[in-house]
């Protein structure tokens, strides 16, 4: 089977060596910039380079379109053009709704199947590409009705074969979900930043901020090349989102205003069911448990406590770490999948003579 | 010196510890709960116990008030009432303003000094109590225009023996940057988890949330009980930091709608600065970096990682996993203080054979 692959970055690096590892494919690859094209081929992410969308599409059986998302429309409209007419054209943008309406003008439009694999918004670039990038990753799939069923059922195998786990959704539903898990976040985090210099920038006093706060703004201001591009194309769904939440939050400050106990302690504890029923979704080994450890915060700590839980075969899902403004102490949050599972790590950590509590929740 | 401690929980056990071991004082608890009061003694976070609030105060040069925030008021009122002419009272709550008020009209006032620690929000009860949770903390006081000057001196001073970094704030100041740094991150928890929630459960689909969800959750639904306290006595601070978010979110609203690309790239950018110079605040060591590393996900990766920077004396400031839903891959967010730090951080996980990127920021 022979692949091409435009645009060869960390996700189209990535289907590159997975292809080529797991699928034994020939992958023939292009990109715009000459370097990244080269380093990609260092690499072994592809067999060889090709000097145009034509030359790698020529003789292809799937074609990976691997570009920012502003740049897709007017690629897959080139990959359609130069593939053969049993060439399967796919993506892998963050945004599907406006590609898939730009494509189903161009002919060939059968053709084309819109994809995007939850992976790898972590790094960039061919240098970080790996050939397990999608190893049990949700790879969404958005077929239309004009969509040719054969070229799914490959496109289906091929991204199964890549270690993925293909799932067909609508194209709007698609980016509706994606507006509300991935891309509403984003929007908070740089509201809440946004808002806390306002209020404290500028002033002599410069508080010290706490977990929760680098927890809520983690994602603040992630890179705004590629987020201009996800917000711009996913605005409809994003801009709802968005009003949705000022609405909510409209809606809360009326509960604390009043100032009602019960019904704020209602409100928190209908949070924590929430977060808790959204977590437990994609979870195979039981809800995640918080376990809370206190500890002295020297190097090598973090470290120790990781170690031990390793040779005990507990998995940490999740970790977050909370250092005191000495260095000297702090708090480590682990979560561990299933209420044994959380229990046996506990002892472990006691074992090495940390303090442990249970969490908050999920 | 002798301290009477009000409230034997995680920050009144801690009180405890770190004064007897620290500043050698003799210290008597009461807590109306008997087995938290017996739990205190035999962690040894007292030297005996009280059968009430009087009998705890009887001698004492200082009283720590350690309850829930509700409890606060009522509780000072006892002990200025309890405590002799010459003992400073003060308290741990997160919530000043309601309390420096109540207590302005009471008899005693000049001797009330309200207090907050910013520890100890992780774990809760005498279990948990450690002598060094204050260790390099910021311990605010909200001395009064009435506060007497010699107890404050003392407060001061004792705050300081406990290893805190004491300082001064007016009471209003302090409960706004609360509302800001720590309340406002819990409401936007607890409004992106009521959102997702309607968004998501009840349909056939229950996607897999990623990170970002994650970590702006992460806080949702925390303990109901302390946190309808801090609301409902925060009011006023939180209810103005939750519509001036809403209305920053129906401006992000605005600019996303437009779709011009620039301007949302410039807002995102600037999210990012924001969010940097806010974090920067408290770190000596340089601004913090982020390091991005793909890793395996099998037991024991992440101490490999921890356990090498410590061994090269690197300290892991925050950390954030990430697994792949398969839980045999993922990415780990390291941040490292100074550049220079993180360069060699980066170094070492190399070394290990792992991808390192540079993150999307601080």
């Amino acid at each position: 089977m022979r692949l091409a692959i435009l645009g060869l970055g960390l996700i189209g690096g990535s289907i590159g060596l997975a292809a080529r590892h797991r699928l034994g494919a020939e992958v023939v690859g292009f990109d715009p910039d000459p370097a990244g094209a080269e380093l990609a081929l260092e690499r072994e992410a592809c067999d060889r380079l090709a000097a145009d969308v034509a030359g790698a599409c020529d003789g292809a059986e799937a074609v990976f379109c691997a570009a920012p998302v502003h740049a897709l429309p007017a690629l897959v409209g080139a990959a359609l053009e130069a593939a053969g007419p049993d060439a399967v054209v796919s993506d892998a943008g963050s945004v599907k709704r406006g590609l898939v309406e730009a494509v189903a003008g161009l002919g060939g439009a059968d053709r084309f199947i819109g994809g995007h694999p939850l992976a790898g918004a972590e790094t960039a670039g061919a240098a970080n590409a790996r050939a397990d990038l999608f190893e049990g990753a949700r790879w969404y799939l958005t077929p239309t009705a004009g969509s040719r069923g054969t070229l799914y059922d490959r496109l289906h195998g091929i991204v199964s074969e890549l270690g993925a786990r293909p799932e067909a959704i609508d194209a709007g539903e698609h980016d509706r979900t994606m507006a509300t898990i991935s891309h509403l976040p984003h929007v908070l985090a740089n509201a809440l930043a946004e808002r806390a210099a306002k209020t404290l920038i500028g002033g002599e006093r410069r508080p010290e901020v706490g977990r929760s706060f680098r927890d809520a703004t983690r994602v603040a201001g992630a890179n705004p090349a590629i987020w201009a591009d996800i917000f711009t194309a996913n605005r409809d769904a994003v801009v709802a989102e968005v009003e949705a939440v000022a609405a909510g939050l409209r809606e809360a400050a009326t509960v604390l205003a009043e100032g009602d106990h019960a019904a704020i302690a209602e409100w928190q504890a209908s949070a924590r069911e929430r977060r808790q029923a959204l977590l437990g979704g994609g979870v195979a080994a039981g809800p995640l448990r918080e376990l809370r450890i206190t500890v002295e915060n020297r190097p090598g700590t973090v470290a120790e406590i990781a170690l031990a839980l390793g040779e005990a075969g507990v998995n940490i899902e999740d970790m977050s770490l909370f250092p005191a403004p000495d260095r000297r102490s702090g708090a480590i949050s682990l979560w561990i999948a299933g209420s044994g599972e959380a229990e046996r790590a506990a002892e472990v950590v006691r074992g090495l003579g940390h303090a442990v509590a249970p969490g908050e929740g999920g």
